[in-house]
């Protein structure tokens, strides 16, 4: 018997041996050359799972790239033991633009308390720091199996939008009943300020497509009499906003749940500084929608961000032409209240509206989209997670946040009906989605920590405790 | 002894051979690493003029690319014997986008009347009619040099914005000195319809670029809330024009020399297909300024037009990323009186109207630009033109037309001081600039009689009668 600190700090070398290995596999979704590594990573995981001593262990196949999902019930369970379902994906980001990395993206580096490379803060870190709890929570209660039932589901598609993830849902709904689910995908405001997610934005992710002339043309002999369609691609992505950072979509706003002032007053009591803000970002000002502080305009408030756009000569100099085609992809965020089928119906009645005569377009939507979500802190089940946080990071957390980032977590809690809390450990300047990923190591040993007495508060709570 | 025809048709197969060589060198001015290609693309002209006969042959060194000078006087030349400079460009366009070439663009392949290669027309195919026509002049004539002194300059940066031309005229300006320039760069309305170019619109191209977050940011954590460069790229490339295609940077049309009521009707006789224009564009419709017709649009009017446009994420799929950066490429063509360095400083004070705070910008024009030029149709040099395109095609020239497309024939006119011709047998379906870009093999030929009859014509007129 040893306590869940000792372990964890014994057993370091553990996560960061398979941390290596895993963050070889260049699992990017979105890309379909990699599906073979995707399958990888999937496999990978599976199998870390069964060291780990998982006794049940698969890879669920979807329409797009597989999930894994392993069970490890409690051997002593009672009727009101708890069955705690586990959120996270195996899945990464692409990785361009590749010339500003400055390691190698998929042979992880180490350098101080910093270990960079794609996936290692998301989402593959945090992943492993529940194998590790897992473990810690075993040595520490003298268990030889957890004292929750405890079920992980691990997708392989989030940062591609999750579009088959509805349907795995439904297809193995019986599997994953359970009484809370734990995601593990967010972020914390900094080492020394620990905090939980209540909610995270939906987001749905389009790529709009012109096309004008056949060919391109020579812009003395066309230009000015023939429609351009990278002319016409940046009205319409100029359009998106006015001068008040407000979004121009038509309906857009319609549905949005304004914050209250409580929330308001919430929000703005989470230590935030600017300054640090625009140094993570590398940003050398601040922006966005008129009347909304940056935490707001983060969390609570949707946007509409041009993510890429592209278009007629790329390359050296100048290149005197009409380009054949063009195209913008455009991300929307969207927050409590706001529906995904809604706001793509009406980003679409956006995008016919601007296409001018001579340019046919497409719009092609990345799945379904994802709903937005807001967990209550006032559960049973926050409580837990507050003690575990506290008890992994000897500090109290300080204030929920939203987050702005988005996830499938509203399918999970609409599918599964049950209580959602956040444990994640990520860090603003984790620099995920971007080049020079990277995942700070202490964070991962206490989020270790922190899964390790979760399950041990989730045990002593109870199923009847979680309702509430 | 023999007549211009047949020589003309019995020697078809020098052409081609010389034209099949030259078109395998890449000799792409706009980018860097096709310097050495751009520098053997000289060399092979220049050992073409001298195999054709010109006693003086030089590759002119600049700041940027080579450009080949040659010469042949007659050897029996009197006072009264013009000096004729032929203008010419080797040098050719980039060949992206690649995947839209049929056949490579630097393996010629010959189907019927059609050579396919980049620099086909543009301006390859061109000048070495003019080879094949030198030679057909003396072997009709009996002589053994051209009957006026014979001067070609043939440029290596017309296709990247002729940066350092001026400098070139300035340096050689005695070498250079002329009766009369004849500029072989252009095309005509139809095979059926001979016509010559009386006017060339001027250019100015910059890439604009905008810097935001010195890195990619995750849109969730970050967007809304930091500047997006591609969304102010949008922005400022959207606001070009307005709805009605008038272009709205302040000041562009203040010099513009509006056309008389006899220059549109002019232009409303030119025989010109609507329905032709757009099958030859590939265009689903015509576009541009309100209140002009597609010729006006074309020749005599000022145009803004997005040549290339990036920024963020190029791949398949969608990435939920802020992007640093994002660039336009722009091109504006001028027209009578427009001075390119006044529209330049129109350009800079637009975009720099439309910097968003929080994103750095840089504007990088090519060269100081190209300024137009207007050609009268009443002048001695002009008819010697007409007569010779006349005994080559066995028609009437038409009509002149305005040609929309820009070279440094301004600088030409400007800096010898006397009057200048277009000599041209493009098609407006040779795709120049565009993937596929071929050239009528009989136009050549027909621009090889009609070359060789102009040296005739302007004997005929003398050094005094080309004064007029």
């Amino acid at each position: 018997m040893t306590d869940v600190r000792t372990f964890v700090t014994d057993h370091r070398t553990d996560l960061l041996a398979d941390l290596d290995a895993w963050l070889r596999i260049p699992g990017i979704s979105a890309q379909p050359e990699h599906r073979a590594d995707v399958e990888r990573s999937a496999q990978w995981l599976a199998e870390a799972f069964q060291r780990t001593g998982f006794p049940t262990v698969e890879i669920w196949p979807t329409a797009g790239m597989p999930a894994v999902y392993a069970e490890w019930p409690a051997s002593d369970a009672s009727d009101d033991t708890p069955t705690v379902l586990v959120y996270g994906h195996h899945d990464v980001q692409p990785v361009d633009p590749i010339e500003l990395w400055r390691t190698d993206p998929f042979l992880p580096t180490i350098d101080g308390q910093v270990l960079r490379a794609r996936g290692a803060s998301d989402d593959k870190g945090q992943l492993l720091f529940h194998l590790l709890g897992a473990r810690a929570h075993l040595a520490a209660t003298g268990r030889t199996s957890p004292a929750v039932n405890l079920k992980f589901l691990i997708e392989g598609e989030e940062e591609s939008g999750s579009p088959h993830f509805q349907r795995l849902l439904e297809e193995h709904s019986a599997r994953l009943s359970c009484d809370a689910v734990v995601v593990t995908d967010t972020g914390m405001i900094a080492e020394d300020v620990p905090s939980a997610v209540t909610g995270m934005r939906g987001l749905v992710v389009a790529t709009v497509k012109f096309h004008g002339p056949d060919l391109d043309l020579h812009s003395g002999s066309f230009g000015g009499a023939v429609p351009n369609p990278a002319t016409a691609i940046a009205r319409l992505a100029g359009a998106l906003h006015d001068e008040q950072g407000h979004v121009l979509v038509p309906g857009f706003y319609d549905d949005v749940r304004a914050l209250s002032h409580e929330e308001q007053q919430l929000i703005a009591r989470v230590p935030f500084g600017e300054a640090d803000f625009l140094a993570t970002s590398q940003s050398r000002a601040l922006a966005g929608e008129a009347g909304y502080s940056t935490l707001e305009r983060l969390g609570a408030r949707p946007t509409a961000e041009v993510n890429g756009i592209g278009g007629g000569y790329q390359g050296e100099g100048g290149k005197t032409i009409v380009p054949s085609d063009a195209f913008v992809k455009l991300s929307f965020r969207l927050v409590a209240d706001q529906r995904p089928a809604a706001i793509q119906r009406a980003v679409e009645d956006f995008v016919e509206a601007r296409v001018p005569a001579g340019i046919t377009h497409s719009i092609e939507w990345e799945g379904d989209g994802v709903a937005p979500c807001v967990v209550g802190i006032d559960t049973p089940a926050f409580g837990a997670l507050s003690r575990a946080i506290l008890a992994a990071f000897d500090a109290e957390v300080v204030l929920p946040t939203r987050e702005g980032g988005s996830g499938p977590e509203a399918a999970l809690e609409q599918a599964l009906g049950v209580p959602l809390v956040f444990l994640g450990v990520g860090l603003p300047d984790d620099q995920i989605h971007a080049p020079n990923e990277k995942v700070t190591l202490s964070m991962l040993f206490k989020g270790a920590e922190a899964a390790a007495h979760l399950w041990q508060e989730f045990a002593a709570i109870g199923r009847a405790g979680l309702k509430g």
